[in-house]
């Protein structure tokens, strides 16, 4: 065990998408990672929002992100007759089950002053409204 | 960073589900985080159950609870034939998946005192068994 | 509010997969645990990739694994001609997609030394590809 006393850090992360579709913030969020200084932690994001979600997944190949958009368009299509909330449009009820499928917050240790992500693995905000969104993340960073 | 000595508890919220449904815990673990005087931190649930899962969603329309039951029965059918477990019950397998489905855990950063979720978030325990139950509910609380 | 001081620890762990199939890493968690001497606190763990995943399900049923694998099988099939992604093999981009559906990280908190689960809980590391691989967890504890 470490034995240096532990501080936190908790930030706001606003992301402006783009519509439908994955939004690398791999980048952004290892940058707060640098600005709270922490070299050994655990850093937890968590998402506003009920109609996108977080997703840790491959960062190389694009064809992987248009698949996992095929797939949940056919597991959860727009506009399926079952749905009842219909107010805020087609899209919106298959935008609650996309985020709940998925998830809306992740924890991922801090080593050696970075994400302990595996090698493909990038972070992801994944948009599930048609329409671009503004979307706010909370994260919270402890370690030391 | 901020750098008052960090504390931590752990308690546990039991709930007496009323069969398949969402059952609305934000208050219950509002409570919590306020009786341990945390400001900034960090708040984990864990349901200790493995027929019943937890969800952050819309906390506005029921249709929203009402199109999920519907979405999540079609897909995962009660004493659909594939299934071999079924000492339990028709609706025990279907349960499992459902949770698999969605998560047993949650870590929600903790700001000014209160959790940091969205306007619209709330956190569900969703009863995925047709007859009620005990529920319990392990809260880890960090911070300072 | 417990105000001893708080300590981590991060290790790695290497699980060795025999194809697609749970494999109950309980007993390596807890082993890790019990190496930190933490009390009370928190375990996270995190998953290194990108196409299998981490999953608290039912310890004591082989039938209730088997379920799983028929369900998953069926969802997301192997090859399925939407998947443009093939390049790894017909399993890969549906692996991606289980992986998705369930996750690569999760926090438990710990109770007196050790993880608090429910009785009917375990811990696995679910390996979606069909053949053996090498998977990488980093596991992060904190508390006292």
């Amino acid at each position: 065990m470490l034995d240096a006393v532990l501080s936190q850090s908790l930030t706001r992360l606003v992301v402006s998408t783009r519509g439908r579709r994955f939004h690398d913030i791999t980048a952004d969020v290892e940058e707060r990672v640098a600005q709270a200084g922490v070299r050994t932690g655990l850093c937890t994001l968590h998402l506003q929002h009920t109609s996108a979600s977080l997703l840790i997944q491959e960062n190389a190949d694009p064809d992987v992100r248009r698949d996992f958009e095929t797939f949940f368009s056919r597991l959860v299509p727009d506009g399926a007759p079952m749905f009842v909330h219909t107010v805020e449009g087609d899209d919106d009820m298959a935008a609650h089950v996309r985020t709940a499928l998925t998830t809306v917050n992740l924890s991922v240790p801090i080593a050696d002053g970075h994400l302990a992500l595996g090698t493909w693995q990038g972070i992801y905000l994944w948009e599930h409204r048609q329409s671009a969104h503004r979307r706010t993340l909370v994260i919270h960073i402890l370690g030391e």
